[in-house]
């Protein structure tokens, strides 16, 4: 299990555009630009309180995309199956095993 | 531009998990099992003219999820290289080649 933190920070980068504004700032400024709640609350003249729940909803709505479309996890299997075609090509394998793992990519689409 | 009917198929393949029970039904019904609009009335005891309604705007939700998530366009960019990829690797060709393609290919994530 990869850290929270990492896993939303590419949960994000897969769904903000199905984000409102107002969560897209705040998650911005907490995980890209790392404010902290007190200072956005500040910010936004709001209470901590409130920018706390509202990034705690965003990263369930995040968890719940990536239920539904899976974008981070095909991308990590079909990065882990180019990673390893890339390999096989430099390395000068035979086509077979070539196209062994090429046909796992094509199959994760 | 691909057919309507055909760019609609792929869209609701891409994106059927966002919709509703019902926007799934009328779609599957519509598009996958070729009702017509006034079947799908009588079926669900509604107006046609709400099905059609229905219908329509889960069109456009589903040009809406596209235009932000962009992931009918992305398959279409990623297929059209693996194709690439493959016939270079099935040819034999040089490995300088095929590494250019596959680099391409990992740009598009």
């Amino acid at each position: 299990m990869i850290d929270k933190t990492i896993r939303i920070n590419y949960l994000y980068d897969f769904y903000q555009s199905l984000l409102t504004g107002k969560q897209n700032n705040y998650m911005r400024m907490y995980y890209l630009d790392d404010w902290s709640l007190g200072e956005i609350a500040d910010h936004f003249q709001v209470s901590r309180q409130a920018v706390y729940d509202n990034i705690r909803r965003t990263e369930a709505l995040l968890e719940e995309y990536e239920e539904k479309l899976s974008l981070f996890e095909r991308y990590q299997e079909r990065s882990g199956l180019m990673k390893k075609l890339r390999s096989l090509i430099e390395d000068g394998k035979d086509r077979e095993d070539i196209l062994r793992v090429l046909q796992k990519v094509e199959n994760l689409e």
